[in-house]
């Protein structure tokens, strides 16, 4: 099923496609002139996963998106401070081609004009047998996960159209900030500038930097936290020039833009975002570019602030049902047919705040299930807080689910998620608890597989699955014991703490019983149908009842009472013990069963 | 016990206390000169917990540290876009007092200066019977918790001293940006800045807007995320004057300062910060506000970059260990000392990631425990990431822990806190599931309360509670029918899939049951010990094993076979059925203690 964030993501190339100002970047080598149409939208989450529309993988300069990298280079490099005395950290204000630097020193006001650019580069030395630019071009390889190269036409062109970034090497020269060849420094910031990136690069760029250096994909460490966290910073104020506040307050997002039309933006911990289109604004960055981020922010909840309120959260894609059965004690059949469907059903926990983090997972899980899935269970009661993109994209999943005759059910109990907030007719089924799911879906399956293995209405005691082991003229003899019972709905049949009173088989009806929890609220236990049996339970607790029994609904009993028992064991001592097999095997098969539920959420 | 976190704030209180560079503010109500040395932290979490040291209850004006509150409730008054008409979101790059309009339009260039503050003041206007300061004071005091009031001598003393803000009034008139009288903008503005706060009241009001704008403490809401993005982004680039670039660098979070002494930062959905000291540096903000806010920054990982890594978390101090007690099947004898003395033991739950937040709430669920608690089993298994600021606490509270003959055990999986990373000596216990844990503290509990209700070595089997319902002349009766088997350590006595082998006496040694969960991997369920019996589980299942049984160390066994079983029933049927129901009610004790076990992990 296509994920509905894939989904958003095509509408809103679609949308910003409608968008045509601008112009690209007159400067290229010739014959390879920017396509003003291409479009492209990727986006990479901190788990790896990258969402790509549109022109994902054309390739194109990465010009001054080089600058936040090679800043992060030249600190891990040198360490922060060092490159603190070269250059500031302050928003200047000023376009991308402009000369800022403080009077007196010459320090350029941030790392992400131009003259801040170069005074970085040229702190950026060879080593280990390893050029300068090459030692650069395979630090941006390990941020995008794959070999990156420079383009030798694109330096070219460049270097002859660079007279004012030459003056400004020289004037930084002048100033003592850049120590090594002015015009090698302009070299191989020229070189940077030209590796050729697709969207998707850029987005797994994006992606190591909201990883906290790491690149999701392959795991290795480009930089660390500390010099994220700078560069990231020096982003948010300085990344796209001069509309520093208008940026932090309409996207929130730090960011960078460069003129061969790429826009890399960074939500950190929880993804990066590249947008490929070339018409520039008048300041030199991507007008659907900047539009994207903008809607992006807004739409997915990625401003830092809105995003900060919701935070990780996790996503596991986890069992069935028939590892963590319901409490009602089904049939043989029954059993079987939930055991042989149990695929259709499918339970995804969540845990942590739904914000677009969680969001994102979330919707992923679901949208990958396989299509066989017909129950999707939600498990949201570690979910705190759900973001209204949250409830938009839930809303979206579940109409998705249901054009396909699938259906959501939700396990959640603050009320995150009613009716109110989710549009879904006739509405999603919400449990407050595991079990109360996962015997609904459990029921679905038998109603979907046929009203033949539906609960028997009557089961005489003679056909009870406890007393299987006996033959049928031993059964008959016992039912001669017992004594017949009825109750209307709502009557306790056994309290806690009552004396054992004997075995109850169930002929019709239904019978809950109740336990308290450790805070004394009672909990529905298991519900038994008929055919099955009750009271044995106190046995095991110094003949006192644990647990409370009530009926729903009119139920029909047959009782071997205590003194039955005795009777029986007096005058039949064989029927006896036949008897008491019978019960210590049903016994074993409950134990056994919640040996295997346990052991599954030991692991689980 | 005192939180790590408190200590930490008194260590930075008396570090930071050093810096005594700074001058008060010079103009006050004549006998109200600030005092120099008044210095307090208050750091409130969005759960509502405040932590405060040194002079949090002094109380001082709140000068401009009201702009960005006037911003939110203007724009909460008339819309987001209709304040963007008066006053642009880009930082001035000016001094606080200075003129900084747009050239033709005369717009401020953000809401923190003056000029901005006096066009947002002039915007709110009374409404239902309130004037406009009244409104203004009531949403300070709504945002605060607590009812605040501005001083009247405060007020006079700034009027006389006002000039520059006149003109500036005046100014903004003549723009057409304050549509009011400028003489009343102006009252208004210095009415707010007079409000009386305390430390503590701005660390809630930081607290406010950390929590998407609904006071953690009261729950009212007194902004929207919407309002709430937009304040903190424009307190991100313009809150601290002139050095937003470097704020952002080096602290990461919005803030804002006031003549009066007070400094607000807020980590949004974590928490909010405020810092009370007079002496200002030359931009007119605390100097040891600024030191705190850095140092706290740095050392709490507090930085909107760092912090977004890790993400909200939930701790939930739950359950002693009675509730989900370990799988080793103990004496009546032993599970009574372990339930009488559960109370020692307390298992605290962590989801989410250990950034700040996380950590922050960890450590006071810890500090909090009752002294009566000596074993503190951490649950993290639902934790993916540890920051460096949560293994320092962590270290910390083991060894506080450990002063008091006090004992901290993880459960952790993914070696996030092995033994590189914790001091502790000799070393904190790591489980890899709660079983293991809860195993761990049983036996610490059965230890210190004395060696004599160890574990028996040896059980011969009349003594096997199992049989206790039987009479002593009984019991040797049985015992007759069994034979003897010994088994080596690692010996599997029985194998799943096998057929009934009979009833199994364990007389010394252990023996592990195991199973297989659904992905096959082997899972321990169970150790038995002597007076124990296995093998009866193989009756629920069709005369099949279900699981493994395998000897730890020599075990030593008495088994009743199936032959041996129907010799008896044959030969002494009334002896048979006293088997029977013996094991009935034994299989029904198990049922018993598994039903309690999966109720409480149903409210769990």
């Amino acid at each position: 099923m296509e994920s509905p964030i894939q989904s958003y993501l095509e509408q809103l190339l679609a949308d910003v496609s409608g968008e045509t100002m601008g112009t690209p970047y007159p400067i290229h080598p010739s014959g390879s002139a920017p396509d003003p149409q291409d479009f492209g939208i990727c986006l990479a989450t901190v788990d790896g996963y990258v969402y790509s529309v549109g022109a994902s993988d054309k390739r194109f300069s990465i010009q001054s998106i080089s600058k936040p990298f090679s800043y992060g280079l030249a600190m891990a490099d040198h360490g922060i401070e060092a490159v603190d005395e070269k250059v500031d950290v302050e928003p200047s204000g000023d376009p991308f081609n402009e000369i800022s630097l403080a009077p007196g020193t010459g320090r350029p006001a941030n790392a992400m004009i131009n003259a801040g650019a170069l005074a970085v580069v040229s702190m950026i030395k060879g080593s280990g047998g390893k050029t300068a630019p090459r030692r650069i071009m395979d630090f941006y390889s390990k941020c995008a996960g794959r070999r990156l190269a420079g383009s030798k036409a694109v330096f070219d062109v460049e270097m002859r159209n660079s007279d004012r970034n030459h003056s400004l090497a020289y004037l930084l020269s002048s100033f003592g900030v850049i120590d090594d060849d002015p015009t090698r420094a302009l070299e191989n910031y020229l070189r940077q500038c030209s590796a050729q990136v697709t969207c998707r690069d850029l987005a797994m760029m994006a992606g190591t930097l909201a990883n906290a250096g790491t690149n999701p994909r392959t795991g290795e460490t480009a930089l660390e936290i500390e010099q994220v966290e700078r560069v990231l910073s020096v982003m948010m104020t300085s990344g796209m020039y001069d509309d520093a506040g208008s940026w932090v307050s309409s996207v929130g997002m730090p960011a960078k833009s460069g003129v061969g039309g790429g826009t890399l933006a960074v939500l950190p911990g929880q993804a990066g975002l590249a947008v490929f289109s070339p018409p520039l604004d008048a300041h030199g960055s991507s007008v659907r570019g900047v539009e994207t981020c903008r809607r992006l922010s807004s739409d997915m909840e990625m401003h830092f602030v809105r995003a900060a309120t919701g935070g990780n959260s996790t996503v596991k894609t986890g069992v069935g049902i028939t590892q963590l059965p319901s409490r009602i004690r089904r049939t043989e059949e029954q059993a079987e047919v939930i055991e042989r469907f149990n695929g259709r059903c499918r339970i995804i926990e969540v845990t942590g705040d739904l914000a677009f983090a969680g969001t994102e997972s979330l919707v992923r899980a679901v949208s990958d299930l396989d299509e066989e899935v017909t129950l999707v269970v939600l498990d949201m009661q570690q979910v705190n807080e759900v973001s209204s993109l949250a409830v938009q994209m839930l809303d979206d999943l579940e109409r998705r689910l249901a054009a396909n005759s699938r259906q959501m059910i939700l396990i959640e109990g603050k009320g995150l998620l009613d009716d109110t907030r989710l549009s879904a007719d006739p509405g999603v089924p919400i449990f407050l608890s595991r079990g109360g799911a996962v015997e609904y879906c459990e029921n679905r399956l038998l109603v979907a597989l046929g009203a033949d293995i539906g609960e028997p209405d009557r089961v005489v005691v003679p056909d009870s699955p406890a007393l299987s082991p006996l033959d049928e003229w031993q059964r008959t003899r016992l039912v001669g014991y017992m004594e017949p019972r009825n109750h209307e709905d709502g009557d306790i049949i056994r309290r806690v703490g009552q004396r054992f009173g004997g075995v109850h088989f169930i002929v019709s009806g239904q019978v809950n019983t109740i336990a308290s929890d450790p805070q004394g609220d009672r909990v529905r236990l298991n519900t038994l149908s008929a055919g099955m049996t009750f009271g044995e339970l106190a046995l095991g607790s110094d003949d006192r009842q644990e647990t409370t029994e009530k009926a729903v609904g009119s139920v029909e009993l047959m009782v071997l009472t205590p003194e039955a028992i005795e009777d029986l064991e007096a005058a039949d001592p064989q029927l006896a013990l036949l008897l008491w097999r019978a019960l210590t095997r049903d016994a074993y098969l409950l134990v056994d069963r919640y040996l295997r539920e346990t052991a599954v959420r030991l692991i689980y």
